[in-house]
């Protein structure tokens, strides 16, 4: 046994037994598959600003946020303050409510293309609606997505996410219904073309992260995403960007506007319910009105795509606004968190660099992640056969030895409550990890 | 324009000018498309116990409760506590915790076919993940649905849920998809087995409401459901019931212990999460550890199931546990709201009876609701054809006269914050609306 597996296994010894109880209840005692790792996950006690601290009473410095939804940290003053007052006057109301529309307002001051939009509870039904919404549309049947692409664990788009992506993703899965989806290589804008040219005519849309997130942090190369975007345009497609990670992450305008992306839908979630759960599908006046009830009644005339019981409700509604609100207010959040993400990748590389460790560091604005075994990472293949044995380590001896949190195998993030103290740290941890070897 | 119409207006000027701003963000100004009704849905300012109060500053008795999740009413005291305590320590830790495995047990418990289980954030995920598990399990592709069975928004299963229940649900969906999914005609159990009996070599599952709720407040008939379930059993073909609605509703030990049931695989949501976003599929041990990432490490060999970004967060977490908690050691929750559905049933029935409006109240429990026009209620074609302008008149009316609230043709609910003073009220405004003759 490695000695930090050895020392995390010291120090999470509650966390361990706690782990036990979780595997009577839940398969592999988890409620997510990437929230297991080796040898059991910690239990969290708390949380606050950039620190979780677990049952044992150990304190990590959290660079996964919350699935990287936690932009201001952990119970941040102004969503707490609206959460409390909230929580005693109605959590589900199950009815329309003035936040739901104030929130909406924000979101269509703040993201040019979203001339109206639908809240859903969480991510994976707001890209099932956004895509059902393209079918409508077009009368098509076809859906493209990229290699990698995660778009959440709804069953249209539960589709070459996994490694190896020519395989299905497991039983259950009927691959009658998975006939209409195909897949492209991102950053390989020749050969995506060419995939959906072969089905032009029934190409419904094309769905895609602005930068692959869940596939492991890989920004877009020049002219890729705009490449799609004209393609669909002259076809007759619809360009569907998912920001659920992205939006007000990269910029409060979102990443269509760094990539100056005109997209028909785009999807939201994550920091737009301010880490409580949401979903939201926006776009296009006159393609969301294909699923207005009022005035399309019979349901043969309707796009038939959801809310659900807790869509719209207060509790999301006032941590959506307050989060959106300071983001607002005040701008330096981005400067701030973009500048440690940059401090960070840079410093990571030079160490990985000097250390002789090959590495390469991606990510752009406050995101990044460390591929070991990797010159060069353009595809969701290139990071899936890195090495990712190393990455484990690295993440796992960071959380033993350093009280430094990242979800194993997958991209940090920078929040408001980070600083450069927090880099530093991260970079001395980094340093003394590849001295002891491990990583080699 | 009706009277009541007219008074509305009157009452609801804010709410008029707040729907007329929600329009320009949201298709039909809403976010879940029964929120909407006619001239426009009024707008939520607060709510507590079994109160709403609107931006106009009118207070309705409240039996929508949140989509009928609210078995407490709006924020009661042991839910508020702590969210209040919770909001403040984290609310998206985005890994493992305690809570989450105590709310599990805790389900375990008290649902005695819950071996093992997955938390999700909505209902419309944990029907999904159902199926998806039965098809895995199976080997085989078909689903079988109650005509009128509503199972959430998710692609598989949102099919024959709108009268015409024989036409698509609406463009958007594609056929080819939905081949897989048959519907039976609820509570005929000699016609729903002769279509089960057609498709049985490939027939995965059945998925049924033990109660129709969306479509109608439908209860089973005696043996219809234990006909389905002995048919799954000899057929090698899973049993899945969705308690949604119904678990901790009806009892706290789930409609499966009233109706003496032994689904292989049952899903839960609204009342399991105190009224915050929840979802889970739960069951049979063998079935769910289909699902475990950590014994399955190949994609071939697990089945895909999601939790998603919000699972096991600990706001819904702390919600559930004060809920259940609550329910567990005051027994005389279901006592009072049994108590109060049968008053109300017995009551509104006298009430038609006498007036001589044709109406039959179907409802178990505390849950109900009048259907016009109708002297018998069997299933989802029986509810769709009854006259439902005659009972928007009659909600809208309650609404906009009474300060009562039901969703406009929906089934209502009786929370532990009502009491007799309600019922009486209630039965008084039906007294006098049924007078007025509006109804006939």
């Amino acid at each position: 046994m490695a000695d930090f597996v050895r020392s995390y296994m010291q120090r999470t010894a509650k966390s361990k037994k706690l782990y036990s109880r979780s595997t009577k209840v839940f398969p592999g005692g988890i409620s997510h598959n990437i929230r297991y790792y080796e040898p059991y996950p910690f239990f969290v006690e708390s949380a606050k600003g950039k620190k979780l601290t677990d049952v044992d009473g150990n304190s990590y410095t959290d660079y996964w946020m919350g699935h990287w939804a936690l932009i201001l940290g952990h119970s941040p003053k102004p969503v707490a303050d609206a959460l409390l007052s909230q929580a005693k006057s109605g959590t589900l109301y199950g009815t329309v409510n003035g936040p739901s529309v104030e929130l909406a307002e924000l979101i269509q001051k703040l993201m040019p293309r979203a001339d109206m939009m639908r809240f859903s509870t969480t991510g994976s039904e707001a890209t099932m609606y956004a895509v059902r919404l393209a079918r409508a549309k077009t009368g098509r049947r076809v859906i493209a997505k990229a290699i990698g692409g995660w778009h959440g664990f709804n069953t249209t788009l539960m589709q070459t996410v996994n490694y190896p992506f020519e395989f299905e993703e497991g039983p259950g899965l009927v691959q009658d219904e998975g006939q209409y989806v195909e897949s492209i290589p991102f950053n390989n804008l020749e050969a995506s073309l060419k995939v959906l040219e072969t089905i032009r005519d029934d190409l419904a849309c094309v769905i895609i992260e602005p930068v692959l997130g869940g596939a492991g942090c890989i920004t877009p190369s020049d002219g890729y995403l705009q490449g799609l975007q004209e393609f669909c345009k002259k076809n007759g497609s619809l360009f569907i960007l998912d920001e659920i990670v992205t939006g007000f992450r990269l910029s409060i305008h979102g990443a269509a506007s760094i990539y100056k992306l005109e997209p028909d839908l785009f999807t939201l979630g994550k920091i737009a319910g301010g880490g409580l759960p949401i979903g939201v599908v926006c776009g296009d006046k006159e393609i969301m009105s294909l699923a207005d009830p009022v005035s399309r009644t019979g349901k043969e005339a309707r796009c038939a795509i959801g809310g659900g019981t807790f869509s719209a409700n207060p509790l999301t509604m006032a941590a959506g606004l307050a989060t959106l609100n300071f983001l607002r207010s005040n701008p330096g959040v981005y400067s701030k968190i973009n500048r440690l993400g940059e401090s960070v990748r840079r410093g990571l590389a030079k160490i990985f660099a000097e250390s002789q460790v090959p590495c390469e560091v991606t990510g752009t604005g406050s995101i990044f992640m460390p591929h070991f075994g990797r010159n060069e990472v353009h595809d969701a293949n290139d990071v899936a056969t890195s090495n990712k044995a190393a990455l484990n380590k690295y993440h796992l001896s960071l959380m033993a030895e350093h009280e430094i949190f990242f979800l194993p195998g997958k991209m940090g993030a920078m929040s408001y409550a980070h600083d450069e103290t927090d880099v530093k740290k991260l970079l001395a941890a980094t340093e003394k990890i590849c001295q002891s070897g491990i990583l080699k």
